[in-house]
């Protein structure tokens, strides 16, 4: 017995994203059902309705910022009950008995996590469909808390956004008085500067634009450094210790590694891809740099960067959409035209 | 008043070394006169006897693995006294006052360190030479002290080669239980094999020579992994956090990367320039690896290596050559054809 749920879906890679009808499991003892209330656009949304990436499974139901509340709870489920605010990020589950999932790093799970859309839940082998839907059946283990007094859809795109950036700043040991830089002012950009200032940290900006500056200080940026001015940029040379790297888009590493401080770290968290142009050693080398990549965060971190924005009054920028302008966003989205995530309100779907 | 030394030099990028006059300083209150014994033949004086990086200057006089005895210490200077067993490395200053220097990196000097040879005394401007040479004069603060019972021939590689490998593998914590795996079996190869087994690691080398697994597991070697078999490398997914990689030429580090663990880094010590073909981040993000680089050790680092060697009895295989003998040494070392690093015979100067 399952549930049928309307939700929005691309059918091939080239269509237009449409209503669909399909089907959720029965809920297992240990789920939560949660009624969606909103859902952040993230860039991977995209990526995947147009399998940019390859590997897209369709009719793909994309949406993995899922803010919610919950409508029943499994027998085996303690921690929720109905009525609660809940959220689920861009997993739904993983192997759980790895080091890695051990370890609270389930997005590093070594048989791979079951992503929230376009996967294959490891019990049923039932296709997973995002949170462009009414509703969406999730283990209890993957659902986070939303704390009181968060706003709901400003804290949508915190499951993948916020944690993306999150994670890298409490890897690498982030807080006051360190020295942190952010490439890119987008959706993971601009929840990197808000982070890492509330961390404590001391933030620069990279930007190619030199029309964001005012923005980028509203959000937290001490500093906004042009990287196309070789001036400015020699004028920061050695100075950050973590550089977190937003661009989701093929571009040059080598102009940023100098102004890595020693063991200084570059890490990656929004292109996958081959580094074009070639990336040069030499000042990794001499000044025991690194190149890194991290991928969104665990379920206990993600609990953790929520409880912390709740209490910092950290959300994100967001335009709230209907359902029925998804392809007109991402259109929008192709061309950044968006401050700083879209977020759609899920009862247009009702519309 | 200075003093005239008898060395071997390169008077320009295409010719032979020969044997050349020079003047070395007058010895300042801090500085020891140390009589060369051994001097290891590096990869690097090759490189920079045929301007391989550009920058050199001619006569240049090669040599940084340097073991000798003391014959004349400065009024100031109290940690060494004639007769000692002393070594040099590649380092003979540095700014002292950095925040490097003051964390005992003198190799990342944020003012550059004065390098053995090639380089510019940055008290009386002279030009530095290195131990392809009768005698040197260092400052106290940049002479090792060679513990009794370590074989001084086998010594010398240690002061480049050893320091190269062992600074990497004490940064990264290796040690009782680690999982490391080094790249290519040449000087500092054959070094990373046995400083990492001694610390207690599990020690796996890739090579390209199926020929190498004999030698290989003599010098430390657990386990040799072909990095041209797709099946060898892929039965090591996910195995090991730190990677040295010694490899001195454009060389693919997209095999590798699969083969680090969560959170592990490989690290470049042996190649400077452009990473040949394109890095792909995919497996960077999806396991938060890292790329590094790291340059020889610090001074304290250093003594601390030596003494280790000399508490574990490791030195250097080497093949002890004549100094007149060092331009075919140069050509075999093109074809990699040593076991594993020649050590030039001082006192065959004065023949």
């Amino acid at each position: 017995m399952t549930m049928n749920v309307l939700g929005f879906a691309a059918h091939s890679y080239k269509d237009a994203l449409t209503p669909h009808r399909f089907e959720r499991r029965d809920p297992r003892p240990d789920d939560v059902v949660i009624e969606i209330l909103y859902c952040g656009v993230c860039h991977s949304d995209l990526h995947q309705a147009r399998n940019d990436w390859g590997g897209s499974t369709y009719p793909l139901v994309p949406g993995h910022e899922i803010i919610g509340r919950v409508v029943s709870i499994g027998s085996d489920v303690t921690r929720f009950k109905k009525g609660d605010h809940v959220g689920v990020g861009c997993m739904v589950d993983s192997c759980q008995h790895c080091t890695a999932c051990e370890s609270g790093l389930e997005q590093y799970c070594e048989e791979i996590p079951t992503y929230t859309y376009n996967s294959v839940d490891r019990h049923d082998q039932m296709h997973t469909f995002g949170g462009y839907s009414e509703k969406i059946v999730v283990s209890d283990k993957f659902v986070l808390n939303i704390p009181d007094g968060l706003d709901l859809k400003g804290a949508a795109p915190l499951l993948c956004a916020g944690i993306t950036t999150w994670s890298p700043l409490r890897h690498w040991n982030i807080g006051k008085g360190s020295s942190v830089a952010v490439i890119g002012l987008g959706g993971l950009g601009h929840m990197a500067l808000k982070l890492a200032k509330a961390l404590g940290a001391e933030v620069t900006l990279f930007t190619r634009s030199p029309g964001k500056e005012i923005d980028a200080r509203r959000l937290g940026a001490d500093e906004v450094v042009l990287s196309t001015d070789n001036e400015q940029m020699y004028a920061v040379k050695n100075q950050f210790e973590l550089i977190i790297d937003t661009v989701p888009c093929v571009h040059d590493l080598n102009p940023y590694i100098p102004t890595l401080s020693l063991d200084g770290t570059l890490v990656l968290v929004g292109f996958l891809g081959d580094l074009d142009p070639l990336l040069n050693t030499t000042p990794l080398i001499m000044g025991r740099k690194s190149v890194a990549g991290s991928v969104i965060g665990g379920i206990a971190e993600t609990q953790e960067m929520l409880d912390f924005c709740a209490k910092h009054r950290i959300t994100s920028d967001i335009e709230v959409i209907r359902i029925q302008e998804i392809n007109t966003a991402y259109e929008r989205l192709l061309k950044s035209d968006v401050k700083y995530r879209f977020v759609i309100d899920m009862t247009s779907l009702k519309e």
